[in-house]
């Protein structure tokens, strides 16, 4: 990109371009488009930025983002406190939570075990995992993490500490989509989805 | 987008959806990719904003964005001042800076004249331009806006306004571009350069 006439704007562009899939052009575009609003309306952007940064919070209970030391859904006394979800992060429990049919409470282990991506077992909240279990009298524990080699890695790992634990380990199913034509379907899922076929009255009784 | 389980989240990620171009979910992994972050990397990006918002200047000739009162274009004694190139905007300014072809000095309009988008001719920096014209010796107005509609009518406008400066008008040269087959240049470019021929000569002296 050519040289900017601002050392002010360069630096502004620097800062955006490190954002996930902002290059330089878009970054320049972001910082033009600061400099047409008012002063305060950027003010208020920035600010927002910072108070976020000083007071948002783990929960301490499920490790999801949350304005307090408890989240939402860990502080709901409807949420069933005894069947945990493992999610990989906060997309993953959002889009669970969309589908409004979950009424237990979540655990968010801040990724998968990836090691070409140097995140271990202790990067993540497994032992946090662990101890809830043991301590909290957790009957269930979903595994609902992404179908990767480090999300099949993460489940495995999960389940073998598991198991020294009186709690019943599930994962969500896996199979064809809803209004997919099975022609579509890669072959891994489709074979999946008949390996593991599920009684036609347990569908649905559930709808 | 599902409801988000931290208001400074959310407030975050209203935020970041207000940039150009930039979607919930863009936003949102704008967000979470600065929560991250460590705390002093994100408070320099937003500390870069607000020393760029509170910081940057227009240089009091050309209008362009600068650290200065006066751009390092215009304060350089090598450039032409009597040589001045419109430009719509500081990408514009920028894309003819790169060709390092032009060694006049610039005036940034801050726009084209755009009545749908309420854009009037008080808006831009016309007033100025002529201003430098009268007063400065511009012997020459080079136009080099965009190829639009609002841009014919910007360019009609200057031109008028300057008929009565003994002051050359001309402006950027449009064909079909360099590398280009005729076949796949659009009707109106490749009309135009027809009609704009140019003595063979006059092209080859130049490179």
């Amino acid at each position: 990109m050519e040289a900017l006439p601002s050392k002010l704007l360069e630096r502004t562009v620097e800062e955006f371009s490190k954002l996930p899939g902002v290059g330089k052009q878009t970054a320049l575009r972001f910082a033009l488009h600061l400099l047409r609003q008012n002063k305060s309306d950027v003010a208020l952007f920035t600010s927002t930025i910072d108070q976020m940064m000083a007071d948002i919070k783990l929960c301490k209970h499920c490790h999801c983002i949350s304005d307090s030391d408890v989240c939402e859904i860990c502080s709901n006394p409807k949420r069933q406190k005894d069947v945990v979800c493992v999610v990989e992060n906060i997309q993953g429990l959002m889009a669970i939570e969309h589908t409004a049919q979950f009424t237990g409470v979540y655990h968010v282990l801040g990724g998968v075990i990836s090691p070409i991506d140097g995140i271990g077992i202790n990067d993540l909240t497994i032992t946090q995992l662990l101890e809830r279990v043991e301590k909290e009298g957790v009957k269930e524990v979903i595994l609902a993490l992404p179908t990767t080699m480090e999300g099949d890695t993460t489940n495995f790992y999960i389940h073998r500490q598991l198991q020294r634990f009186p709690v019943q380990v599930s994962t969500i199913a896996r199979g064809v989509a809803i209004g997919d034509n099975l022609e579509y379907a890669d072959e891994i899922t489709l074979g999946r989805s008949i390996v593991n076929r599920v009684p036609f009255d347990s569908v649905y009784k559930n709808n």
